[in-house]
């Protein structure tokens, strides 16, 4: 008990992705629970249903009528949360009210017709399909020249504010680099600077050699939970060739980024048996910034909020959002149960 | 629709206590919601609950047995996040896996022994106790010598996790300074060295002045939205003399504390007539890191997550946790609602 061990000890954790910190409880996880307790969503759904506004042929908000669409499709929001046309303009009184103005762009991309799937109960053929939409959306959205960030990213389940149960995602593009992409742009630019290589290279090359906080790989990308991971059971995609952007993808690296969603959201959903809600998103280089970005190494971050069931979540609240953010199981602890479990859907296990 | 407008338009603004910036689109509060419907907590508790933990004389989960008490009482909590007796040690391998050990100390504020109540529901005379021993414990904490920063916070409502609805807080005290306290540091520095008074003195000003985002205020502490507010109702009070700490408040000042705590929380039950849920914490100076602090002016944050109503709240997800938080309705337009509610709370209202 007297010597310093990450298994055992309360610590803080150094995400260098953002510099910023987390503090680690590993001691914490019997903590009994006599708070709020989650209801699990409904098993199964339909394959269509009539008043969902992202089935096929359905109308949606503002009176458009969808398309038969058979396979994944992109849109415009019809509740936008940036718009193409606001017009400039800035605040700055006496530097104590600062605001400026923010154009963007709003997409949905339905992942596919069917109500009743998510991305792990996809075929691999269909999900590759989503990564190509993906593409395209992202090489439209950097050609319109005032979009500097595409953030592409997937809320799912209620508990993730998910607003429908359609398998969906969205792309918000704004005129301005969010904060988070700012924090990570300046890590990462430091460390090429230094060393002259990404610093996802490095930091890959250490994950694979320790093993420890692996979940899954193939020949073109690598599922882990890093080592300063908020979330219980957050991961990270990390492509093994350091490139800026999903735009350089080759044909079988896309296949391969189909493969390794696949992969780990099987795992997730097998972990407690229920369809696993998250946040997830793509981080990739600004656009239109006039700069080359040569430290910019593509991930993709998953942050779910379930902790020990189906039911009982990990709440970021008072500590977490007043001083820094807390966790109870270690990294290691969820890459361990992550790793364990099989690639087929709990789902389709029995057919 | 030509001249950008903070009421009309989507912009960013920045929060001057962190650096960080919040993305609002006034215009998105019609969107329609389909998502997940919060059960409202239980209308009416018992006054004592015989196998609540925290209740006088009962048993909590580590065999001590509360004592019959009937102020609000501190003591160690039986989860402790933070241990006093973590052995020193740090991690760096390459830069890329950094950790370090962190010892501290965490204690549980009952408010009340009764069950059935939370702080808007109190008499001033028994808030104002609880401010005296948030009071007491600061000036024990503040006196370990290896505590740097002592959090005083309360989590409201199974949806902010709390885990039993009995009233508390709970103090986490830590070796190092947290992640927010570090940026607010920064930032009150700044402005503290160029412009030789504190960044909230200023900023209060300037916000008494515009009058639209005060809610409340009394001879000793304003109540407002502040212009960066990312949670729809979010809150902040702010002492008006320029003090660093809780230990610094005379007399006058802790009754005055009692009495806006009192104000804002009872506008917040009134706004959805619920027991309206939030995470709420002092942010004042660290302590004990050689330092006098003369930037750091005391403030109370409150971050409620209802949105709508009591039982549709905001989610702070995918873009919110990938990019930049985001917010619908302005901070103008909660700041009006919650200027016009009654100060009677809602319960005691026909009484
Ligand atoms: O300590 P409690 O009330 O059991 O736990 C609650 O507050 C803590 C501090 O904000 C959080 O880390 C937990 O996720 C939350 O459930
Ligand atoms: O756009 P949706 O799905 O209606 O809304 C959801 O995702 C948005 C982007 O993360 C969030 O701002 C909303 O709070 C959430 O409910």
């Amino acid at each position: 008990e007297n010597t310093f061990d990450l298994t055992a000890h309360p610590h803080t954790r150094l995400n260098i992705l953002t510099g910023e910190w987390v503090l680690v409880s590993p001691h914490r996880s019997k903590r009994p629970w006599q708070g709020k307790v989650e209801s699990p969503a409904l098993v199964q759904r339909p394959a269509y249903v009539e008043d969902c506004y992202l089935c096929p042929g359905n109308t949606r908000a503002d009176g458009t009528k969808n398309a038969q669409y058979d396979g994944p499709i992109a849109f415009t929001n019809d509740f936008s949360a940036l718009l193409a046309d606001t017009p400039a303009g800035k605040v700055d009184e006496d530097e104590l009210l600062i605001a400026r103005s923010q154009k963007g762009i709003c997409r949905v991309i339905c992942f596919s017709p069917r109500h009743d799937l998510t991305l792990p109960e996809m075929d691999l053929r269909d999900i590759r399909k989503v990564v190509d939409l993906w593409h395209a959306q992202l090489e439209e959205l950097a050609a319109v020249p005032f979009i500097k960030y595409i953030q592409i990213f997937e809320n799912k389940g209620e508990i993730m504010g998910c607003s429908n149960p359609h398998p969906h995602g969205q792309i918000w593009a704004s005129e301005d680099v969010p904060m988070e992409l700012e924090k990570e742009t300046r890590q990462q630019r430091n460390y090429f600077q230094q060393h002259g290589r990404s610093l996802l290279t490095a930091y890959l090359e250490k994950e694979l050699k320790a093993g420890e906080r692996i979940i899954a790989e193939n020949e073109h990308f690598v599922a882990l939970v890093p080592f300063w991971a908020v979330w219980p059971y957050e991961a990270m995609i990390i492509s093994r060739r350091h490139v800026q952007s999903l735009l350089q993808f080759t044909d079988a690296e896309r296949d391969g980024l189909a493969a390794i969603l696949k992969d780990l959201t099987t795992r997730y959903d097998n972990l407690f048996e229920t369809s696993f809600p998250y946040s997830a998103g793509m981080h990739q280089m600004p656009f239109n910034d006039g700069e080359d970005h040569p430290e910019w190494h593509w991930h993709m971050h998953f942050y779910p909020p379930l902790l020990r069931s189906a039911t009982v979540k990990k709440f970021m609240v008072g500590y977490e959002m007043l001083a820094h953010p807390q966790r109870d199981i270690t990294p290691e602890f969820a890459a361990a149960r992550l790793r364990a479990l099989p690639v087929v859907h709990y789902k389709q296990a029995g057919v």
